[in-house]
């Protein structure tokens, strides 16, 4: 097994998504980030580059160079993970699929309908692919759902409800610093779409990916209730579909009480599907005239199989609990080779020692007929 | 920032807890796997390794031959993981211990009480960091949940309510060859506890944790259901706290429905708590006498900082959703090499533009008073 | 204290609201039914008195003349129930209302809007009272919701999120004698509108109810699914409040899995609410900035004081629970009048000692160190 | 359909189970109160009775006069409802036995065992009917629950795990005037358990008519965490069933968080149950190896047509919900009498027109194509 060379084009210091993809690219452990243009500067790139373990040479100030030069070396990059402001997608990936290099790329796609034509064009004259991380129709019981779907186990589809709220602009964040709420809600970065592009297209290409279906029409009323905010943060749309499906979307950026509430209800002639991203391991599914049933990743009457690292029974998030241990074991393990051992909560051969000690007793009493016995 | 160069013990070919070893280790990029017995011949080791990408020359069939050579080795392994069954941690830890190689154990400590105290005295002589993976100290809300106990929220602590269900044994899966029940209810390899080694140490290790007491006395009814069964498959336990709290535990791997619920409530003089591992991200919260309170994983009142890899409004779990995008990428790029584009489910540049004609149609129909426009 | 002289217009046999109505008038005991028109026959509205305990000669076939008679006797009807389709309510309540006797009338108003407006005049004329039986305004939780908005607690309001849906008329049950069915598809006896007029404007009135504001403009999307049926069975309205708060309305009797789901969201520029119908005790509150609270209905921070029959820590429900021993009793006593003792499952005077011996043997086991006793 | 006449001991001013019995008694209305000893001296008892619509003649001061004249009266009553603190059930029901007079007593049957076995010895001399009120066992879930296990949809019982935590204790209540909470902390009326009879046998009874299993023994851990309280207030129990199953009692008043927190898990060797009593709606059975399903009252699936007064689709709460609007209607007729109109909350004729006007609104936009339009 060798692991794809990638590189990076933004994620440097402040960024959130950029961090976001080079965790999943390390996961199954199928890439090794060799390359970045993390920031505009090449000193600030390189600052970027040696914290992510970089090699300084390798670090860019320009996607345009980055690219150029990496297509030229021998081991140079197969991939690129586009992770900028929106109105950088399409003249990064230009270049990088001109030299055949994948393109790995954020959503939405482009902040103008009009680098998004180009960029399908760009595509289709490149012999690289293009991958746009909507990671929502990555989760293993969005794959399921849409399958249920496919197969025919909700009949012909008519209504879709889906809806994306979240509250962290609900007060003008974006004048108290917040280098996410800035950019989001600028225009000239974000496109003519503020909600509606950031979390809004989220939740369209979700409904679509599981459903099946093209939308034909739609009547949206876009709003901004923060005073002075320059894009919408609220959206309520009315869908029509191909085929005669309804739907609406409601996506929110002022809904207090909200993190990141995307969710998507599905209904057909035969029966229907809930699925909630902040409970992503469960899918409910009713066959009409019979009981609702929860359906759980990797569980019982579930054929999707993308996203079984762990077996039935553990749910996601379980491997970043385990990384915390070994991240910490990492900090600690640094501290050592200094002569430094600072206090930290890693269970401790103590610790283990109680566990022993723990079954010891249990089977002592249960042996007495579960009578009282000391640890 | 250097990598810790990390070695295995255990977790070759269908394993399953090596596996989540290797995905915490690089999660946050703080490990690279360079050395392992994998399994306990050369040959299933090296073949383990090389899909791991482990040179052929530091793939061993024993672990004892691993620690002398690594241990000489100028860029030999800082720290090994430990993830086989119970009865090889202590002899596998030993050898490393004793030439200053960090050990990274999986649970519980040993399977014997013996056992356990000679890993406390090896690990006491050593210069080298034991930790031991009780993962479910991990989760950034039981931190938070421990955090609030010892700053007094709760007050007093009075009563304890731990338990941890599962129903993968309701049957006698060891007899269909599942090597993860054979192992877990053979004596031999798990000890004299079964259920209550397997999960029930987990339980009973996390309400300690949380709770910041230690059991003075128990009364333990464990009990075996499934016939031919050897070790207990459903643990009842009443525990005694120093300081005069009570608490029971109950784990049980015959409970229908159960996938992996381990669930912890801690009472106080002046509050309450409510975490379940199903539900990772949220800890409920109850002063008393007044409203219950939803806490969230880096969210408003919450002080734990352990494990905010993203930020507060995505789940964990969000990013293996994201992971699934890259590794499925991977295997596309792979594909692509060999000239192939396998049928795949990944966002493409359409899909992009399709999302950008979303937001367009939306700003469209806005402007015009949410009149309908077609896409 | 006197109980209230009711009649009632509609309920008889098969019917399913009018049971309701009686239920309601019953449980805390200030009404007493006196008089109806249950039928539109003498004999079936007579068969229904008698099944109800009440006088036949005030069991009438028909609304007028019972509002004829009534209104001359001493001590006839003070108010009365009118629980029929929609179309019967404007000259139902006319013959009352004009006679002085209060009307207590189901939803929606009237099936046209030009009855609608004539029911206002026939009110305002009368010196009755009138009142609609909106009754998920009635829920204890509903009323703290509004109350906490009026209060300002949320701050001005933004955005206010109502659905609704079912999922009973997924198919043509209008086609299989259903009689609930039949008449809420008939646009004679229910007006020109069907799932909006049904339950829509349950979840338009409980919006405006809470968040204390007027729907200024909307725009709709009524649609009709399910084949030859007359009228709309899946509702999408965008909705503009008067003074700026966007809004959204899905109902639907389409959407499998869905059996009652009334659901309202408000969010404004200081916090946001959540309640939902199936779920009646719980009020969710998000203080922007601040924890989730579940408040409960009586519990800490709750001012509301209507419907707290049963005090904090009682689930609405529980009567019914209690209610249903008591009805089961009441057929036990009733068979036990002519000699029978049928089977039942009411708990007995063994239960009773059981649960007695248990108690003891709790107490004696406990002073005994938690020794195994037996019962 | 006529009423049985139904007297009352115990349930005067102050009382909260007393009021729940006359509501549960009303609800389908098969019963009429028409006497009562409601206090202990015949002035507070008439004058409860005077509130609750009972002739002053018959209201006792004490229970052994009512019984004697009530049996003498030619519409004597014919059943009483015993609802005084534990130490009165026996002395009261012995009256009431003896005469014929059938009984429906609150539980726990009495407060010592003596006394228990003398009920048993007075019902089985008595011709009259016992009923002891375990409402828990009246949810239709529960008897849905009782009646899946006793066709063996769950195999054999194995584990049972019942709970019933509370928070109204945390604190000395009993010393504050609380006087719900006096009673049930002396031991001189409640008997030698406190929480464990107040409402451990509550969740002892419901385990054991779901599991349809008698407990053979047990081992208890009673605990008073409250200074000065002179009751137990925390209660561990493990049992051993006959037949081989084994349980967990938890019941609590101390758990901060907890209002009325019954729940009960069964499991089987084909399968497991889990209903909760804050959620009394709805019942979850997983058949291993088969999805979780939900149940709901009346819903699919289910066969248990106990307290099915409200179809599929309305969750019970509903009619008290509906009874809001009903008594609060009432007390607006009552003021009405007098001349006065108070403000209210009641839904009005205007708010009916805005209804219709709503409906309008939406069939108009509709026709339009969804097009904005005014109300």
């Amino acid at each position: 097994m060798t692991r794809i060379r990638l590189g990076m084009v933004g994620g440097g210091a402040g960024a959130f998504i950029g961090g976001v993809h080079r965790i999943a690219s390390r996961i199954d452990d199928r890439y090794e980030l060799v390359a970045g243009a993390f920031s505009s500067t090449p000193e600030k790139s390189k600052a970027s580059g040696a914290e992510l373990g970089v090699a300084e040479a390798r670090c860019y100030g320009d996607y345009a160079q980055m690219a150029k030069r990496e297509a030229r070396l021998k081991d140079g990059i197969e991939a690129v993970a586009i992770v900028t402001p929106n109105h950088v997608h399409f003249p990064a990936a230009r270049e990088f699929l001109k030299r055949g290099i994948h393109v790995i790329c954020d959503k939405p796609l482009t902040s103008t309908l009009s680098d998004a034509k180009k960029m399908v064009t760009a595509v289709e004259k490149s012999n690289a692919l293009f991958v746009l991380t909507h990671n929502y129709t990555g989760y293993p019981m969005v794959r399921q759902a849409r399958e249920m779907v496919a197969s025919g186990r909700l009949g012909k589809i008519r209504v879709v409800q889906v809806e994306y709220p979240q509250d962290w602009l609900t007060e003008a964040a974006e004048n108290e610093g917040l280098k996410q709420a800035e950019w989001r809600t600028d225009p000239e970065r974000s496109g003519a779409g503020g909600c509606v592009g950031d979390i809004g297209t989220h939740a369209y290409n979700l409904a679509s990916f599981v459903a099946g279906l093209e939308v034909e029409s739609l009547a949206a009323d876009l709003h901004t209730f923060v005073e002075g905010r320059r894009l919408d943060d609220n959206v309520h749309v009315m869908m029509r579909y191909a085929g005669g499906a309804r739907g609406m979307l409601w996506s929110s950026q002022v809904a207090p009480g909200n993190e990141n509430g995307l969710r998507l209800r599905v209904y057909g002639e035969k029966g229907g599907l809930d699925w909630a991203q902040e409970d992503p391991n469960y899918l409910w599914f009713t066959s009409f005239g019979h009981p609702t049933q929860k359906l759980t990743r990797g569980g019982a009457g579930v054929t999707e199989t993308t996203g079984t690292r762990i077996p039935p029974g553990h749910p996601e998030g379980y491997l970043e609990g385990f990384a915390n241990l070994y991240s910490q074991a990492a900090d600690l393990i640094v501290a050592h080779r200094d002569g430094h051992t600072p206090d930290h909560l890693l269970p401790t051969v103590h610790d283990g020692l109680k566990g022993v000690r723990f079954i010891d007793a249990c089977v002592r009493s249960s042996r007495k007929n579960a009578a009282w016995v000391d640890l």
